[in-house]
């Protein structure tokens, strides 16, 4: 989720977290990041993240989460089938490294077949994972590229290098946060949609719930959702097409992005 | 926390969150990590990272921890009192980096004065306390003094001749972990208490709280305590001399370390 206001998950989450185990086959851990802290868009810098490796659909800090309103601008969220690495907590996603003085999260659905790339950098993995290795490749080759934080813009183009060549390596849909942005990457299965003003009612696929999102929002705000399967079964989702690379900034996707 | 067996901190953390607002003045917001995962101890990689900007007395973050028995051989803990850096969720303590493939983790206590070291490798503070620059430092110059990861024996000697360099610039009682071993550096207040066979009764000093921890243990079981303020009114805590490295592995204090 990536938005132009703090905005609390816990309707998404609420659906979400039944493909952890109940509508969906994907028990082997969940995990979730926030993104908190400044006042202005862009300048969140602070970061919870939670990880369990028992089922989302039954653990007791995705409860928390489901009742207690976390507000954030940023957070990406994953439910784990071990496709490689057992199942453990440092094998659950997103996962999360400092780089250029801001945290970078990362989380992979999909599989990697002989995704075995040179890690000299300062990034290596702590679980057996696929996904971690390719993201470690990714912020090393991201440290060489910029000695320091480069804008949204100039960091795509990096991105548009460097994804694809993670790509050739099976199936990569994912997505990549750092507080100010919001990257998705699709290989098969990626959907977005942007909820702004007129706001309208959305009901759960998962889940037995609607919500009336005008009730709850303010017209300036401006939310989008970036999830494998679309969450809800009446709101306009939008399917990447393969090898597409979407920048989302303030609950928006960047034109020419 | 340091131990040889997967154990919980309810009780601790009952009488140690109550420091975040209620019996104490550290109410900038808290942190705590554990880590988990290996069969063996020193085999635990995965790592829980919790951090919240409200005090700890009144978090429901706090309370999910006081009631979910999450059981772990190395737990780290910070209450905050801000000295430097706004109270913000990017300066809570813990603080967290990957190095050599495990996390580690890092929490202070105390103050340092015109502590601005050169900061050129791989570790950048994202938030704006003296605590993580301390850290960031720290890890710098772990990496440049060994390719891989080390022994905890030869690792202790590097951090014996880091650590007073950053302690010369004020108050340094700090915990650092990676889930193999928990290093304490005192400067002025850290005790520990070493909880073995035969097992006692302890009251908390914080809350109207005991346990008779013979009910809950193995004889086998080892468990280490550091912290700036005993947390019982009848064990037997050691203070560390200031100045003073300790290393624990396995509930204990090794030797000559």
């Amino acid at each position: 989720m990536n938005c132009n206001t703090p905005t609390d998950v816990t309707f998404s989450f609420t659906g979400f977290a039944q493909r952890g185990g109940r509508t969906d086959h994907h028990a082997d851990g969940w995990g979730i990041a926030f993104f908190e802290g400044g006042p202005e868009p862009g300048s969140d810098k602070g970061l919870r993240h939670f990880v369990d490796h028992q089922p989302a659909a039954d653990s007791p800090v995705a409860e928390l989460i489901r009742r207690y309103p976390i507000r954030s601008r940023n957070v990406i969220a994953h439910i784990r089938k071990a496709t490689q690495g057992a199942v453990a907590l440092q094998n659950c996603h997103p996962f999360v490294r400092e780089l250029w003085g801001r945290y970078w999260v990362f989380a992979h659905n999909g599989d990697l077949k002989d995704f075995h790339p040179r890690l000299h950098g300062s990034f290596r993995p702590v679980g057996s994972t696929d996904s971690e290795r390719a993201f470690c490749w990714l912020l090393q080759e991201m440290a060489k590229s910029h000695a320091d934080m480069p804008s949204v813009a100039e960091l795509t183009l990096t991105l548009r290098e460097l994804l694809p060549r993670i790509a050739a390596h099976g199936t990569f849909n994912a997505l990549l946060g750092n507080g100010q942005a919001l990257w998705a990457h699709a290989s098969t299965d990626l959907h977005y949609v942007v909820r702004q003003h007129p706001f309208a009612h959305a009901t759960l696929r998962d889940d037995d719930v609607s919500v009336d999102f005008a009730q709850h929002t303010q017209p300036s705000d401006r939310v989008a959702v970036v999830v494998t399967t679309p969450l809800t079964t009446n709101e306009a989702w939008v399917r990447l097409a393969p090898g597409e690379l979407r920048v989302f900034v303030d609950g928006d996707s960047l034109l020419n992005s």
